[in-house]
């Protein structure tokens, strides 16, 4: 006796907000490596989870995995300190969703806190026997979403020329990330 | 080469929002049972961790679980829903702490939401050695936290009551909940 | 192949020992928060699947956990501790079972064990659509067995009391649980 | 604050029984393979297990798995069946303990049970260093556990023909299992 | 849109090497015990996984253990090492197909290496309903398969003996085996 | 009783193959999402088990996960299929390693295989106390490993712009990358 509350009204704008989702773990010991510090991998994992909830939020279908771009690992995380992962949608280009991930990390008897990753992934919305299937456009609302939104055109870029799917004069926005920047 | 930012002044007051955790998870085929539900026991396990955290979030200590209010369980939760738990601290008692926790599960292609649970955990802040130590008082501040807040004392004189540590006439506040309302 | 052997006779009374369930368990090192004692929230997983078990054992039916009493954790138990979990049913109503449950751990090479927990979990039978459905009534035994018995009525009223799904005046027998005893 | 209460009163003799134990587990999917029957290899995991508690229990030490005998895999073991595990000591020779394990499935709301498997495990008892240390002797009372002590030698001379530590003609009672039995 | 390529052309022979399976593992905290070294059973839990994606690739069919052969743990793999394990298939038997294992572990940043345990493990091969179907015949290239060819069936006639199918005047190789040998 | 022996001379060349690992892992089902699919996040953790046990071989110390490059996920890898990493060092950078993984998916039974990722993972090589130490450099010895080898000088000028740690003019190797290809 499954009793849910309709929740959705059919809209084709939605906000990046309307994506947002907030995870908490704690690091546990089978998640470390030798110096008791959060292996990388474990860490995508969870971000993995908490982007395609968000793609999963935005579209409101089943949703894969279609890439990530570069994540660094700068800072060591710790045994028993406590993860959050923040996520939202920036733009959707047809069937695929770029998600925007932050990570923090907290030693909180220690009173200390960190961020400690970027991440974007990209999903893509698919039917029950996986075919891509278009998905909502996003309408960024403060400051930072705008320049999210903005940005994920050249990340796009970016994404393709790596994959060879597009060749350098395809990617003009790409080109002033790399070369008209200051 | 931990580099974490300080971030906790020494206040002796805190309010119910500054131990708020929202925690995320998807139901995997390893939680359910043979209808394809999450089995209670796993809620109950990730109920622990996501109060654990809101515990620490207050007492900016190590915490040990102390004891688990009634909870019931009305609503199935199927494979894949995405379930978001809620908890923030009620009240603090010397070295103990009431976290209340709601939960909610979505089947987010379906577009289906429904809250599921409500719980009540009680942790006490320990020190290395593991023994209690005091933490801040707590401030209510949203007509909410202050129901939570007073009803704390109601719940706290039940679970002494239950563990046979008061006797009823020491829990007239208890008594009250019973048997004067309408 | 499955070549299991018919063990089953039709009978409408059982006794509590019919459903006894023993699960023994080693606190590994995930299992643990940063005290290396075991998290309340894993012990209630395991008491949750000993439980169902026991309940699967009075009804030969699927079950699905209905709700759990206030469990209170006053002992730590360590990382390599053996905990031994005992469950068997206590009373039957209608489609519903009380379960008790007791946990113990030992530190076996320390020659050292303790009695940690008791816990009262109720499962609903249900069919293969999850609709409930009725289960055998039970017949207690020893005298320990009469009286988890005659008290899993009491405690019936105060579940549906704190579920608010009776008034007190419909649940005597709990009002003399808290203030006509000794 | 770890309350134990000692239980062990030196005696260098013990019994099969003080070394039972008792294991239930519920076959999860990620024990499964594509049939949907549990692997060979997750069982074999939660037998070691069991047996480790055994050998712990009849020589309150510190144990290390050190053989397993030959196992056959007979019975497919379904997804959702309940695991019953026994194990006991049958016999031991200075430092190394034999322990011998029942294992069966159940089906029990289709009211249905078999035996699936048996199996020999060899335990070394071991100090803090992992050197090995001396174990006290068993003393068999029922029939099935004189006739388990009995065969007890036969089985150590296998394994130790088998790891070429002993020769032919130093297995007596091994060569009468296999020529001269009817 | 699941696209792979057919690589298998149906050949009724095959040799070992096609079935060569290398399988890597770290030793995480939770696959070990109280002396921080992996768990006999958790090795085991490794072997058999090894070992049935061996049995896949010979005889491209889904396949179940049937049998695992004395298996001893003279070696202490530690927590942190890297364990390789290496799988071929060494004989087939109708629809039956012996798995040799070997398993070495490693303390790289110390650059130590040791060779830790042999085992055999049989599996058969099975259509969808679990019914067995035969499977290729195997022709062993190199002289230590050979050797490993030649065995297989003292090994397997230990196995029926074992398992009381067979009596020892139907095992001649199995008596040259413990008999006859230097 | 640790009993290894040593392997590694002090070299301070060394070459891919010498980092050579093959990982071989069955996809379970709580690696997958609602499509049966593998959940890219799962892959992600496998190929960081994968690439840190490379750079440890390459360089015979404790490594951590500096950086992930993009990956993309073209090809979905279904529940049962067996998975093979393959990992090598293409280039040492001072205290830094950049692994090259290939992946590939099978379907066994059904005669089906197909390449379904590759990916670059860098790690630095740290002492006890996680500062970074230098690594031995790598003499590429195939076309393949050469091409490796070369490339990585271009990817990690795109990783320290991508950071931004370095500017455009910085990276020649990088321009030419994307603007002078055919």
């Amino acid at each position: 006796m499954q009793v849910y509350a309709i929740f959705v009204m059919e809209k084709k704008k939605k906000t990046p907000q309307d994506s947002a989702v907030v995870m908490t773990e704690i690091v546990l010991p089978n998640d470390t490596n030798t110096l008791n510090n959060l292996m990388g991998g474990k860490l995508m994992h969870w971000l993995d989870i908490a982007a395609a909830i968000s793609a999963q939020r935005h579209s409101n279908r089943i949703v894969v995995t279609a890439s990530v771009d570069n994540i660094s690992f700068a800072e060591p995380i710790a045994l028993g300190d406590v993860i959050t992962i923040k996520a939202q949608v920036t733009r959707a280009f047809n069937s695929s969703m770029e998600v925007y991930l932050e990570v923090s990390a907290e030693n909180i008897p220690a009173g200390k806190q960190k961020k400690t990753n970027r991440a974007f992934f990209t999903f893509v919305a698919v039917d029950q026997l996986g075919n891509p299937i278009s998905v909502p456009e996003i309408t960024p609302e403060t400051a930072e979403e705008q320049e999210l939104y903005a940005g994920a055109l050249r990340r796009r870029q970016l994404r393709l020329l790596l994959a060879k799917r597009i060749k350098p004069d395809e990617a003009p926005e790409l080109k002033s990330l790399f070369f008209d920047e200051k």
